[in-house]
């Protein structure tokens, strides 16, 4: 199994903030997010308030973080982490690599978490509803599949699942028309309204009519946090942590948007460093 | 009186910042510090971890930010704030302008206290103890003081009372030679060691001798932060503040070194821009 000193999850500013801090402490690093870092981030037309760099669009901001992160000889890799597990004296990540990852710690730094959830998304999460398709795909053999998709991204995941999946509906939550091809997938523009099942989902319910499937593939950009981390203590969505950035589960640090507001650049690269210490120092 | 919005106390990262932010949500601020930025942050032989500027010297840093200052239109005003207090809805602050200073939110960002307090120095304060020479000289007409100066720039205060008092001793911390002329004034290159009195200030000891003396003014970078503001919670003699940066004190905020590890600029920055925010909240 791969062991890294600290995983940290995103590409913004605090997951960028982060990674550059306990690099330059030594630490073996694994930072998962987008190679051309966080498009949040990257479309902001300009940040007034970044100390040292006035005026700067965030196109411009985000080339400068990729120069800092090369300096350092730090890579991304453009995972997405869907389930964090503490196992001991370590965490195990499921990032749909297949392989079995660790580490010592872990840093969420994922932004915003998503304000919503489906109706019975949360009841039936491993029961039929799944975050990560190249994870989860193949307990879905022969059967149907609805996969709802919050960027053509994940488009490619859809993909992998119709190798398994007798039938895999997808439903895009964008504009750009879905690039997919094979013939057992149907794309549905539809609004998807809740998840019906009780043992085990059933069906998804659309504003275009019931979809009758074995299992709903959520592919949203990042996964609530209680969610990706069982027993992670959120308020009103946000991870709850100290002024070191500690959350409550031992090992695990947060910092950025998904500790709550206020949603701002420098806020967030300052508690990447916060909290990439205070890894350094639970390391010890 | 002049009142400002948001009262802003130090130069360094932090206050930089919070400077920055509050200017760009549109507030009236007054920035306390030095005009070529805190030295200590100048002097930084070299920071790897400030995301977006790779190894930067604390001398260029000083330089970017002096320029985003510059581009807002910010002006640091040069005075040392030595006493601010709770006066209604705002806060007055002694600054040595002779003038009235108001403000409706303070945010000290005056990087570390100073750890050590000469023994007396506590217990005499305002009774023959002052932290400024401009405020309180007037008091000493005719009479023999000894002024504790850190750095070179505290002479001009010692040059101020030598026109009041009948003798000056003058004990510098720092090596330069002191540039004072007036024949009413000693320098003394002796370590002070306590402040003696009861009712009030009696003598300054040093490793040289006593000294007696009717006051003692000990002018440092910082004043001690619940000296500086009577009533602030401080623990191990950072400022208490919670996740917003909010300390026990309504509209009074903290950031940077002055609340705590790490000492870091990027984290500084950070909580700067947490306070101005806060501060701009608690002014609707």
């Amino acid at each position: 199994m791969e062991l890294y000193d600290i995983a940290i999850i995103g590409t913004g500013p605090a997951g960028i903030s982060a990674a550059i801090t306990a690099t330059v402490r030594g630490k073996k690093v694994r930072l998962y997010g987008e190679r051309e870092l966080s498009s949040k981030m990257r479309k902001a037309e300009r940040i007034d308030n970044y100390p040292g760099l006035p005026r700067i669009s965030g196109e411009e901001l985000g080339k400068q973080f990729s120069r800092h992160l090369a300096d350092l000889g730090i890579e991304v890799e453009p995972r997405r982490v869907t389930l964090i597990v503490p196992a001991g004296d370590k965490f195990l990540l499921q990032d749909g690599s297949g392989a079995e990852v660790g580490a010592r710690t872990v840093i969420l730094a994922g932004g915003v978490a998503p304000a919503v959830t489906l109706p019975g998304e949360q009841e039936l999460l491993g029961r039929g509803v799944s975050y990560c398709a190249t994870c989860d795909g193949r307990f879905y053999r022969g059967k149907n599949v609805a996969v709802i998709a919050s960027k053509p991204e994940f488009e490619a995941e859809a993909d992998f699942l119709a190798e398994y999946a007798k039938k895999v509906t997808y439903l895009p939550l964008y504009k750009e028309k879905p690039a997919l091809s094979r013939e057992n997938v149907e794309i549905v523009e539809g609004k998807p309204k809740s998840i019906e099942g009780e043992a085990r989902v059933r069906a998804l319910l659309t504003d275009k009519g019931e979809l009758p499937v074995d299992g709903v593939f959520i592919l949203r950009e990042s996964v609530l946090p209680d969610k990706l981390v069982p027993g992670l203590v959120t308020e009103k969505g946000a991870v709850v942590t100290d002024r070191k950035m500690a959350t409550n589960i031992p090992g695990l640090f947060a910092a950025g948007d998904i500790t709550g507001t206020p949603y701002q650049f420098i806020k967030a690269a300052g508690e990447g460093n916060v909290a990439a210490l205070s890894a350094v120092k639970y390391l010890q």
